[in-house]
């Protein structure tokens, strides 16, 4: 038995946009969904009590990059897991280090088997592969389990994302063999081939093969213009599997989560959310609101006035302001809690349209709002 | 009629101890009690629903100093006062300032009618004394008022202690004629006098002449030897009027408090539970626990065994090493959770053991158990 039920509830009638239900390890997930992002074992700033009484988040995705170099998988393991050592009984995904360690640009070196790199923290040298992901994965005990991928740089040439995807799609299959079907964790491939339409195809025919659990899409939001990342997620609604969950990887904003669920995509992570927070910049469905603008100083209304997260139920405006401005940290607290609340509450919003059979109407009402004023 | 009215419920039979019950404009508080500091509007990575619900705090302190400055007390004002503001509806304590300013060292200069000192904002020239002071507070709203006082410096010869408390003395009447009894608003003076027993007594009868609701003292663990401290409060026991609420200002350490009580203290207040929160070290019966220590890395227990705060309930000292080393903002936040957690239960265990008229065991049991590995 696989550690990945997935459901269909609903689907837009003239479209791909569908409300779906996951059954994992650790419980039930609602899709489309958001997974706010707990890299270093926490979502900066919240509570597990947080996220799933206020938040109302489904599930969370940790780094294993973060979490192998502090407080490293071996204590993890040893501490019962990544749900007991943080206190997060519900499901987690983890991401395979892959694009944290590209991201580390000069001080990583590809080879065939993998990634040689040095750790942010202590100058270290340590070597990520398939084989290892999946091993640190294994020990952290997430329930759903990314292959380990590269991602394509942008821009790359047709021959550079060719190579970069057929080695990425190599490095998929050793990840499965690595880590079989089994009843807890679950195992996504991750769809590259840069910003070409037919490489990005031959890459999910390639996965095909493999039998994984779910389909993620990585390779975007690199620096591409928003077009360019519409038209690809447009290529590929077609073609994607439509019994299993589609992710797309560090998306987005809540317009880009939108248009990403009326091109079939069923999950979404990204830290802007709880990093955006920190900066002061609030989400509501008027666009973004900075909190620093004098403007608000003496606002004694909430963000959002149809908002019910405990920050915009207690505070004012001009209260999160001055907490800003005097470098509180129940600011970046009070400021998380809201833009989770929203992205969660976004994707209770869509679910719901796409059951009522109102997806088409939402999708609009909301784009014009939001973009209007953003 | 008073914004204050006091009851004692029990007190030790062979000593000063008591148990009381303050009811002020915003609810009642039960004595001996800690007030978690709320320096700028909040207390720092709590909310008001942490404070009342898992930390069960009665009251907590405001600064004047802070709040005039940034986000100003006419914004305050504005805002509904700093109950409403900060979305706190117990009761607050604000002190006048003077302790905060007269820190200021250098960047002040003491004059008849007050203070004169530089914003460590923006370096604007403020001015405060007295009146300005009673009308801060005003605007604050808070429950309780601290007389304007200047803090004697430690050490300080007779003389210069002499001069001091009696220029606090005039000031504490000026504030008395600034805010006449009302309602709303409860007015403390605050004893002075250096390390000078006699000095102190006439501080306090100085104060006595005037229609306070409740009596300070201040001057205290500002540099002085730990017995020079508990010597003066032993000086001033038998003096302090027994019908109104005693408030030792800026004390201290769990130990402190119970010797505070013992010598017929009521109210305390102190930044070390918040502070060192954020420092890593947390408080237990058996002393501190630096939970930077290596040897907390692989230690699956809690903070405290007994201790029934959200985050002993639900987090290794492992994780919060982690969260620590990694300089996680829910750090400071679950160590701030179960420090202030500690204090005020360590009160509810002093109110308990008078009540149960066990008072000198529970005392002696607690000193030489903190005192013991501390």
């Amino acid at each position: 038995m696989s550690a990945l039920s997935f459901e269909i509830l609903a689907t837009d009638a003239n479209g791909y946009a569908r409300r779906g239900r996951m059954q994992l390890a650790h419980g039930v997930v609602e899709t489309p969904v958001f997974m706010p992002v707990g890299t270093q074992a926490t979502v900066k700033s919240m509570t597990p009590a947080d996220l799933t009484d206020d938040i109302k988040a489904d599930i969370i995705l940790g780094n294993t990059y973060h979490l192998m170099l502090r407080p490293g998988a071996d204590l993890v393991e040893k501490m019962g897991g990544l749900h007991r050592f943080m206190g997060w009984e519900r499901p987690i995904l983890t991401d395979s280090g892959g694009f944290q360690v590209w991201s580390l640009g000069e001080l990583r070196k590809i080879e065939e088997h993998g990634v040689r790199f040095r750790s942010h923290i202590d100058g270290a040298e340590v070597f990520l592969g398939p084989k290892e992901s999946m091993e640190i994965q294994r020990k952290l005990g997430s329930d759903i389990v990314m292959a380990f991928d590269e991602c394509t740089p942008y821009p790359a040439t047709y021959a550079e994302a060719e190579e970069s995807m057929q080695m990425s799609m190599r490095w998929a299959g050793e990840c499965r063999e690595h880590l079989p079907v089994n009843e807890t964790q679950a195992l996504f491939g991750i769809v590259q081939g840069g910003m070409y339409p037919e490489l990005r195809i031959k890459s999910l025919q390639a996965l095909s093969a493999i039998d994984f659990e779910g389909i993620a899409i990585g390779g975007l939001s690199v620096g591409e213009p928003k077009e360019e990342m519409m038209a690809m997620l447009d290529a590929l609604a077609p073609h994607l599997p439509v019994d299993k969950p589609h992710y797309v990887m560090g998306v987005g904003t809540p317009d880009d989560l939108i248009e990403g669920i009326d091109r079939g995509i069923d999950m979404f992570d990204c830290v802007m959310p709880t990093r955006n927070a920190r900066n002061g910049t609030l989400f509501t469905d008027d666009g973004k609101l900075n909190i620093k603008n004098l403007c608000h100083a003496e606002d004694p209304r909430p963000i959002m006035h149809d908002c019910d997260c405990y920050t915009c139920r207690n505070f004012s405006r001009a209260y999160l302001r001055h907490l800003y401005m005097a470098k509180e940290i129940l600011s970046s607290r009070l400021n998380t809690l809201h833009n989770l609340h929203y992205y969660c509450t976004l994707m209770q919003r869509a679910r719901d349209a796409i059951a009522e059979e109102n997806w088409p109407a939402f999708r609009h009402q909301f784009l014009q709002r939001y973009r209007g004023k953003a």
